[in-house]
């Protein structure tokens, strides 16, 4: 596939580096996505996004289904110049929005819901209304607007004409993301679904320039991954998503079960996932692409990612700190700011302290991939 | 004065352009100066200051004092440092915020008290308290923190105490900013005690480097700012502050009735002051630099300022929108972003939509002060 090139393979692991070629420029994978999903990188221009080296971001269909509405942004020229960013962009399904929606929602009890999250559901009030907000069928899923509490329903064809409106380089078959706390049997009917969604949306899709990736679903359960990896790498996706909701433990033994079916040659996104630690792991069981709202997520909560852990900035122990968040790190940041001035900032509610956060977790981030890289590069990972 | 000199005198007005030389480099006036209240110009970082083009910002006393508090600021090296501005920095003298918590409140009544201002005074809280805040005598001001309802006290000599460790190169004396609606003989006896605190205020002052600014109040009567002109001219600070709040009537007809008193050669700052109309009118009127959270405080709210007036981009006609806020601004966000876009962005709630909205209204701010510069040079204004 002249679109994805592996450049090198790991001779330790089953890590690899390789090019993935868009429509709107390069990827070099193993690659990191940061989360623009209302069409920005909450709080940062895409100037800045560039300059910390990332050469693709991911949005979300649901969100910017919902609001401003694809035809809008179609009207505007599509998502890249909507929001002016002229690299690589994909969008996800929408499913794993609609079902957290819905059907996830047990899980959530005895969590705290105190707050909006990164894709801005106000949770308290789904909490309040108990009600499942998501309705499953073999057709699709019906579900209410968390903004207004309108009446919508995704098809695979539907999210696959969402996706071409909005314009991405990569976007998703529309799958169903199930909990890991359900039943096996539940789990498999899921999949199957997933997998007559999967040739629906190939079927369906007929705009030129887009690749489209098909995910893996199958749960906890090892049959049904080995399976749903499959079936999934014998269609002709451009790409392979690995989806699901897991823990590291969870995650690397999936990783190790599907490895063997999915075809070599193409690339493979690991939906969601980003902990450092993830990464590493995922990277080494040849994980080509990922996305999560953990770092920027984390920054807007005065968390700093540092190559010792979190650094929560909100502790008192920073009020007089001089020193930078990282000694060694070059991001901006770090470069002009003391943790007692950002402790400040959090502390008194100002939006450059997540803008500043933001940017250093992510450059962060960026730092820790390219070493990666360089590993491999070096036959040393 | 060396530190202020006058580079040219309207022939039409009693506008001058003038340099006014501080310890961390020269503002030419006339000149605006952001606010950073809290250390920083909301939402944005140095160097997008700079590259607006303002010289000097100005912060808040009253909030530094309270959070992070002055000491703590002096340890890491004073404000420059602390907020990593190399320019001039000017702070108020606290007297301002401290009575808009007590003497101030009478007049809020009937204002729709919903948010937060630009101060982070939480004025519902206030405002269901209903008790005086601020308790003013000859020595002094007691007031209560909004952030934790705890007890402090401002003097004339703690005002400069606490200015000399933040270590802004302009400070203002201690003032007592009395109602539009106070009775003729409260706003004298205010202003009486004014005039005693300044003299303290002089005698008090200690550190080098800092340009001590009286500041003259009278209220809305024509003797009371006569006096209080001629009074404070007599003293010998470095600049004068003009006081009080006012519509723009008022204010010009105060800054007429002043002007004579003002001595010629200090520079003059019209304290609060920073609608497009109003700051013409006052460098009309000889005054030579301004501050206001106007246009950084309106930005937030979804208001661009532009040419034609004030745009609020919340506007449902924007959502298709594909032109700039203004079609012949320079600014970044005029020169990367539609207004269906910023439009989105308020509507998302997105923190970008603030950050763009800001430095756009600063940008027009300064575009703006330039031109009348430009006018003042070529004998136009």
């Amino acid at each position: 596939m002249s679109f994805f090139k592996i450049l090198k393979k790991s001779k330790k692991s089953a890590a690899r580096l390789g090019i993935l070629k868009t429509s709107h420029g390069l990827i070099h994978t193993p690659a990191f996505l940061p989360c623009a999903t209302q069409a920005t990188v909450k709080s940062l221009i895409p100037e800045e996004i560039k300059e910390i080296g990332f050469e693709g971001v991911l949005c979300n269909t649901y969100h910017l289904y919902l609001r401003p509405g694809e035809k809008i942004i179609k009207k505007l020229g599509g998502l890249h110049k909507f929001m002016n960013w002229p690299g690589p962009i994909a969008t996800d399904s929408g499913g794993f929005q609609v079902f957290s929606l819905g059907f996830g929602l047990e899980q959530r009890v005895g969590k705290v819901l105190k707050e909006k999250d990164e894709n801005n559901l106000e949770q308290e009030k789904i909490k309040g209304q108990q009600a499942k907000l998501a309705q499953i069928d073999q057709n699709g899923v019906s579900f209410t607007s968390h903004l207004d509490g309108s009446i919508h329903r995704f098809t695979p064809e539907k999210s696959i004409r969402i996706q071409e409106d909005l314009g991405a380089d990569i976007i998703f078959a529309f799958d169903e993301c199930t909990s890991p706390l359900a039943s096996y049997g539940y789990t498999k009917k899921a999949m199957l679904r997933t997998h007559l969604w999967a040739k629906r949306c190939l079927r369906v899709k007929e705009k030129k320039g887009q690749l489209l990736f098909g995910i893996v679903q199958g749960g906890p359960f090892k049959d049904l991954r080995k399976e749903s990896a499959r079936f999934i790498g014998s269609l002709p996706f451009e790409g392979i998503g690995i989806g699901g909701s897991f823990g590291q433990e969870e995650m690397k033994k999936t990783l190790d079960w599907i490895r063997p079916y999915l075809p070599e040659n193409k690339p493979r996104h690991l939906l969601g996932i980003g902990y450092l630690k993830d990464l590493r792991e995922a990277i080494k069981r040849g994980m080509d692409l990922f996305d999560c709202v953990y770092p920027t997520r984390l920054a807007r909560h005065g968390n700093f990612l540092t190559n010792k852990g979190e650094m929560n900035i909100f502790k008192a122990v920073y009020r007089l700190d001089k020193t930078p968040i990282m000694k060694n790190c070059a991001c901006y940041t770090c470069q002009n700011f003391s943790r007692a001035y950002l402790h400040h900032l959090f502390k008194a509610g100002e939006i450059l302290g997540s803008r500043l956060a933001t940017f250093h977790n992510l450059w962060l981030m960026r730092q820790f991939i390219e070493e990666i890289k360089q590993a491999i590069k070096d036959n040393k990972f």
